[in-house]
C-alpha cells in the first residue's frame, strides 16, 4: 500500500490515541517538538561546507532521513490538530511565492529569500 | 489536479531552477532554512497557553498554515537535493516509534519522547 | 577570580585556536551551532507544562544549565568574530525595548512580544 | 556604569515586573522564545556563504548584533527563574569541554563536535 499524507495522518491519530498522549499533543507543544526535531536535522550540517554537505556518505543521509522523517511527522499531527490541510497551503504558498519572486528579478539571486 | 507529494515536489524542481537558485540551495542552507521556518511556525505559539493553542481563531491558523507550507517546501526541497524518500523514511520511523513505544508501557506517559 | 563575559571570551579564544578550531568556526556555522544548542536547550521543556517548568527538580536544573552554557558559549564566539560587543548590545536593545512596550500599554499584555 | 550580567539580569527582572509579565514568563516558555531569537540570527546567514560571513558589512552588524542581544536577553531571564548561575555553568562547561576534547586528538578536527 502507498504511503501519502492522508494515510500517515489516519496512522499517527491511531499511535497517539492507542498511547494517550492527547495531553501532551497540545499545538503549542506539537510546534515546539517540531522546531527540536528541525534542528536535530540541522546539528547533521552544522560543522560541514557546504560542498560536502551536496555529498553526504549513505549513512549519514540515512540518518538525515530518519531526522527529516521526525520533522514531517511532527508537522502532521500539529496540521491535523489545527484542521490544517498541508498539502493545500503548500500549493498556495507557491502561488504567493511565485508572485513575490518573480522570474525577471529573482534571477541568480538570494535577496528574494529576505521577506520569508 | 490533486496536489501530492511528488507533485510539489516536481513544482519546486522547476521554480528553483527558473531562478537559478541551485547555488543557494544546498542541503546545509536548506537544513537551516528549514530550522528557521521551524520558528518561525513556533513563534505563533510561544506566549500562548497550550489551551489556547488548543483554540485558534481562524485567522491565526491561517497564518500558523502558511508558515506549516514554508516548513514543508524546505523540507520536501532538502529531501530532494539528498534523494530522500521522505514518505518511506516517515513510514520506516512509524515502525520505529511503534517498537520503541510499546502502548503498554507508553499509555499517558511523556517519558516515550526522551530519546526522540 | 570571577568568571566575566571578558575572560570567557578570552578562554573560548585559546580554547579554539589550541585546537585549530577556526576553520570551522565561521560566523554562519557558529550561528547553526548556536541555535541547535538553543533547540536543545527547549527540548528539556517541550512535554512539561508551563507550571512543571516552573519547579523543575535540581537533576533536570542542572542539566538545562549545562544547555544555557553551550548557548552562551556558542553567542560568546559568534560575537567574538563579528566585533560585536555582547553587552553593550544587550544594555541599547533595553532601551529599545523600554520605548516599544511602555508600562503604561504593555502591562499584563503578551501582545507586547509580537514584534521582537 | 559597566554593563555585566548581575547588572543585566536586575534590570530584566525589574522590567519585567513593571508589565506584569511573571504570567507570561515561564521556564517553557522563555526556552521557546529563547530558540525563536537564535533562529532569527541563523536566518541572517542562512543563504550566504561561510566567507561572506566572516565579512558581514557594518549594518548587517548590527542587526546580527541586536539578535544576539534578544538571544542573551532571554537566556538571562531562564536562568533567572531557574536560579541558574550561567557564568559558573559556562565555566563547568569549559571544564567539561577541556577534557572531552583534548588538543592531542581534537586538533583540526570537527569530530570533536559530534556529541555537544
Amino acid at each position: 500500500m502507498t504511503t501519502t499524507i492522508p494515510s500517515l495522518t489516519q496512522d499517527l491519530r491511531d499511535f497517539a490515541a492507542a498511547r494517550d498522549w492527547a495531553p501532551f499533543h497540545s499545538p503549542k507543544n506539537l510546534a515546539a517538538a517540531l522546531s527540536v526535531e528541525a534542528a536535530e536535522l540541522l546539528e547533521h550540517f552544522q560543522w560541514l561546507t557546504e560542498e560536502q554537505s551536496r555529498h553526504l556518505p549513505q549513512a549519514k543521509k540515512d540518518e538525515v532521513g530518519a531526522e527529516a522523517a521526525d520533522v514531517l511527522l511532527y508537522l502532521l499531527q500539529l496540521c491535523d490538530k489545527l484542521d490544517i490541510d498541508l498539502l493545500e497551503s503548500a500549493r498556495r504558498k507557491m502561488l504567493v511565492n511565485a508572485e513575490k519572486y518573480p522570474v525577471a528579478t529573482a534571477r541568480g539571486s538570494s535577496q528574494k529569500h529576505t521577506a520569508d
